[in-house]
């Protein structure tokens, strides 16, 4: 009835479909470490016996070991990397294998494998962000002083300093390491020992598994431990919106990188040519950072549609957790890798940004300030007069400081000699030192507290 | 400055996060056919050599045998399956492999190849919702008289029949299959020829290998050929559409294998057993048909955010294109074929069907109906008539056509003795036979219809 | 126990999470329209008598009337419009108002009801898509022969002309009609008279309602008819794919209009400025444009998820299709008009267009194509030979075209003075003439059959 | 061009699409808040004086009455809710009103609004679950005894009470209060005085409007202040994970409220019945909930896509940050509101609960646990023992304690009389006494705990 490759009917199906073993092998660490601390448990409550549980141990190290050597063997008839597992076990060690699966299940059995996955991918994340930051802050710690257009709607606005502009990314890191650090305290619940659904009745101690394994201790309701998938859907969020803000990043040096901009030349290491028009210089890895981000963002989709509308306890639509966490962990890991490698590596071009910068009338705000602060004038005044200095400044094709002191006062005569000071974009960025404004100073003083808090300093 | 696994240093990274070539691969059976397409036409037209048109093609063969026989080598050095096959191409044919490339790019190549793949999953999926549709029509003429509660917001509402149930999946297979149709039409455009982006210098016949490769013809603008992705994105849509039909099925089918339902057993071939309950009996295969669901619309979310704001031609961010369509297209093909095999093999307790569609006062929009038709009562009267009929019933624990003429009167004294025949299970399917209700004549005649445009009557 | 504004409990938030007339009474005339239709076949059919019919529609009209004059009352009690609507008339015309109800059940009106503003919003997109493509064609034919830089990887790669660029979008916007035409197709068939779920068992004609409304022809199963919602996902789909496309052109128009670029001004009615820096013109309709995509594909999202799992047959759930609709229409509605404000009014400024043209090395293929056809050369040969030219003058600061003879000799004794001819931005564009490549003339030619296909030559 | 609507041109388009303020009036009470805060500070340093600043507060309170009394007027032209109030202040207190807009952006003040809106919404979220949670443990703690079926995959698995089911959500909601919180302090940072992008050359008091405002402190780069919308994505993302366990939820009264399962009648205030069926009582609340989380999801989506790929500083398309969020905000409110008047008001009917619970072999684990325990049997061969037990009861239509002591010594001769204790649903749920485990013990322990961590014995 269905043709072709199920010609043998339904059972191949189901072999393919049912089977978790070509993704959930990626579990073979957690689910050896979690049956270890287990079956230690089990002995220490006199559930099994002491000899029992060494065997087992032994025989887990030794399946392990295997696998270490010549990965996991993906066997479809065999499920998944639990009964793998388990059914090696058997072969290694006999009945007394049987023992291990005493007062637990696979359903409390791979919410704990996969939390411990997603726990290190969170610490890994972190990691990688911190690295970013690190070559953020060395970057702009180079460049507190090189002066760029900044913008907005993409229109040159208001000078700034691209020490300034690289700390906004820091910032940004600094927001996805909290996001990632708070999901991984809210994640650090141990489900082992809620078994099926209800618990048990073996006289288990579900602290001592949870300390083995380095949480801080055990969930509290056995049926929202099975159930329960939050812990894959905050580290997909935070992944997510990290992604994001990579992909900001990644625009900004594709747009930097093409000719009419020419703000930054890409390190060659992160670049390609092209198979057809030999002058090509790439920015592909930016791109690939900025289209990953819709990836790791599909992925997050995928898991809450999954996760819609299912009622309690475990229902099989939840082993489709795992691929969209294993494939947004892995394009997160490159995208952060990637980045790190353009913002340390980039050369960027601060002769082409400050003289982007003078153009576009970047420091048409300073004189309306400067009207504000020296002759008292209300600030939408001073804006429609600036205004008007700019719009003659424009059609004469003049800078706004090239505008003699005549045609200054005709605009408006309570301008004098000192503007001229005021409308250099050194004495704009200078200006800015608001707390967390763009001179250098406060982007000298950023970039101190930053270091000090990555332990650079040391 | 990264550490660990990228110590090596950007170039590392960027092998791994360029490289297409692990996913890609998939695409070598349309790789070697465009190039041999356009090879074939490059001769036709004069522009190589037919001694040098034959040498490639040969070499071309011998390439896809040995893809055949070993498996496409993963090479990230050679970042994608273009490159793969050319290198290989020119390790045994020579230089002359160079003259293949002329007058096309890896972004016109790309794109046809993908096109290609693409064609043949709308094909894929075409074929496996027909054997879907004949596994519908085939159970649905079974079960032309099989009366079960109709729902609606899961409360019983009227009954109907569960021949009709399983056609109104038909139909949602129908539209699906409408929607690869016309993806298919819209794709069916060749970009070969199209080159970098703007096309060619060289005197090349896109006709020609639009025909060799059954397309209706070629495209008609170079930059718009290489930055399109619209025929990949139809296909997930359709794909996520289809997959959201399947999954309201496997949820009906997860639901009324649940014990206070019993509708249907669900064949042993597509569930499975407990780790830990060796009374269960789950209906896996519904469950991750229905799980898919997420996934397949995390694809179609991911590759709309990666086109989203692209600029044209051709950006990197477009190598994503391919990791979600191969990932819906092989998660469709399995759910479509579950289906087929659910659908098939499902045992569907007729019986208890019937007595719970006897409960919940199912009928009573025909006592409604009846006062309407014999009484000439208006419709909103006649509803509330009914509704005191109901609560009455209720009270007293009987079913509708259990209260006594009596009391009937005593509610409306326009009722008469004919209202029994309106009232039972089978007099209201019978008698909605409006087109496309679900009266057992009305559903028969759809199901010989269907039979007929499937072919199944010859 | 909830407090604050819901002190009054639960009623009082039935009352507001129930009531949909706050959204759906955008429905009114196609509610009215329906209904017409419906009592027309109910005389017809001598289901009603032809007064009572003439009753129901008279009142029908006065109700659409005062709806006309003053709105649609918002009585949350009433909650939603065929309630109001229904209520409305009883109030006017008395109790023969309930025969209105007769064979019809609010879960097929609601779907009919939709599906009329649905098909109209397809029918607006159209005409929408229309005037863009009048408003590209327009342009493109305007500048057929205007150089710009062609980029891919947002780098400059060949030089296209600007024409053969707007008519990519010319592309875009044909397969978005294409889309929005076959989605219109596959909606066009009417729910009404499939009532609850079940069909009814009064004599009606489905034919005669379905012509009175545009219909092709009645739906083929009630029970998918009341619980179908793909017209919706069509629509929002097309929609989201409509909106990428705007989205992409909007990104090349904010690229465009930054300092660096100057490839375009925007349109002063179609930007703002800034309440801050008098100098700026900031490309708003653009940005909006751009953002509204991220919406656009939200409500899709929305609607996909919320119809994932869905039991047959109607579930309230499916009460929540309208507003991501209603959104998505309007945004798209204005994102188009946006669009083609921006396309026939923006300024082109080919002489910044040119200039970058000719920087970048944009004719390097242009070389290797010469080396190929003229000394029959290889083209991976070709490639590496052009290489080095582009080395070469990178390192000389000159253009391609502004080595001498010497100097190419130099790197390939087999060029000749003829290659200069080849290596204009002009002669580039001119030579890829091939079907569908950016030559001036192709492009015309193209222009002229959008033109006959839109009538704009009459 | 584009004809109907906008035939008055780009400008009515250009009303229209840039106009924010039919949302963002919503912002008004923050916006006022906001500037009332930044004028005080101004005059706190000097940049304005005592005089004008107290006139600006007056003038600032007489629009918020305004406002108050009748609503904030919906004037296009004047394009948000900032120069709404601007405007309005200039009319009330004339040309000092310009100098409120001294040292600030519509950038800065924009993101502050929102934020503190935003800010609110959290709040008000981790007060409505805490009312679930309060409904929860309520309900709980009155059901902790109540036997019903434990589920997994929808089949009877193992006997759970249902106040330990209840509690499951109590820990969800736990989470979800746990997300609001993280998200509110990472929020907690105040962009104003970040200026349009660069900071400001005022000498300004960031701190003392952060404190006004109940903010931690000042945001530390203003570049990434005012192009941040991280808040908002957090909310969304708050928000959409809650949603996802309120339709968990609401499936399962859905599934419950059905007739074959009859475990709950729904409050006649969250239902509703039917316009053609009398007999109806439909959990249309339920629904509504189930279906806003596809909702939340999508706006969720909306964010995200409109966020991707922005540089950096403020982008108009950031515009399109309000609406997901506004919506989003409603949705959930009235979401959670309806789930605490189901989860108070519901009636359990639990003895049919209890009844389902004894079918389905619900004690099968108990059997195989009791053979581990007590004949020291490996569990995986205990497991096999039992299933032999389940299809002998299974094919003689007894549960499984109704099995002859005979008929089980026969299966497995290690099985002896003290065997039957362990097989009622009671003595099944009493064992489950592990930590988290469904035991009545364990729940009002848990239940215990939560109350008081709610205040609720006080």
């Amino acid at each position: 009835m269905w043709g072709g490759r199920f010609a043998e009917g339904p059972s191949a199906i189901m072999r393919e479909i049912n089977a978790s073993i070509p993704f959930d092998k990626a579990l073979w660490r957690q689910d050896i470490a979690a049956s270890k601390a287990h079956v230690a448990m089990l002995a220490a409550c006199d559930i099994v016996t002491d000899e029992d549980a060494e065997t087992i141990i032994g025989g887990l190290e030794k399946v392990a070991a295997e696998y270490e050597a010549d990965g996991v063997p993906e066997d479809w008839d065999l499920e998944d990397i639990h009964m793998t597992t388990e059914s090696r076990l058997a072969e290694l060690i006999g009945p007394v294998a049987g023992r291990l699966h005493t007062a637990r299940s696979r359903n409390d059995q791979v919410a704990t494998d996969f939390r411990l996955w997603v726990r290190e991918a969170m610490e890994e994340a972190i990691a990688g962000l911190e690295a970013l930051q690190r070559a953020l802050v060395t970057r702009a710690g180079e460049h507190a002083d090189s002066i760029m257009p900044g913008f907005t709607h993409l229109q040159t606005a208001q000078p700034v300093t691209l020490g300034h502009h690289l700390m906004a990314y820091y910032e940004m890191a600094a927001r996805d390491v909290s996001r990632f650090s708070d999901a991984r305290e809210r994640l650090n619940q141990c489900p082992l020992g809620s078994a099926a659904l209800a618990g048990t009745g073996f006289p288990i101690d579900r602290e001592m598994t949870a300390q083995a394994l380095g949480f801080a201790g055990p969930t509290t309701n056995s049926l929202d431990a099975v159930s329960d998938r939050d812990f894959a859907l905050d580290y997909l969020t935070a992944a997510s919106q990290c992604a994001l803000h990579l992909s900001r990043l990644a625009e900004e040096f594709v747009i930097w990188a093409s000719q009419p901009f020419g703000f930054v030349r890409m390190p060659d290491t992160l670049s390609t040519g092209s198979s057809i028009m030999p002058q090509k210089k790439n920015p592909d890895a930016a791109e690939l950072v900025r289209g990953h981000a819709g990836r790791i963002v599909g992925c997050q989709t995928a898991l809450m549609v999954t996760m819609k509308g299912l009622p309690l306890a475990y229902s099989k639509d939840m082993q489709d957790d795992k691929p969209p966490v294993f494939e947004a962990a892995s394009l997160l890991r490159l995208s952060i890798a990637a980045m790190v490698g353009m913002v340390a590596d980039a050369t960027f071009r601060t002769d082409r940004m400050r003289q982007a910068a003078e153009l576009g009338y970047a420091t048409a705000t300073d004189l309306a300030d400067w009207l504000v602060r020296e002759a008292d004038i209300p600030f939408r005044e001073a804006h429609h007069i600036t205004g008007a200095a700019v719009k003659l400044a424009e059609s004469q094709g003049k800078a706004l400081d090239e505008l003699t002191m005549d045609e200054l006062t005709n605009i408006d005569s309570r301008i004098d000699e000192r503007v001229y000071k005021a409308l250099s974009v050194e004495a704009s960025v200078a200006a800015r030192k608001s707390h967390g404004g763009t001179a250098p100073d406060e982007v000298r003083k950023r970039v101190a507290q930053a270091r000090e808090a990555l332990g650079m300093n040391s």
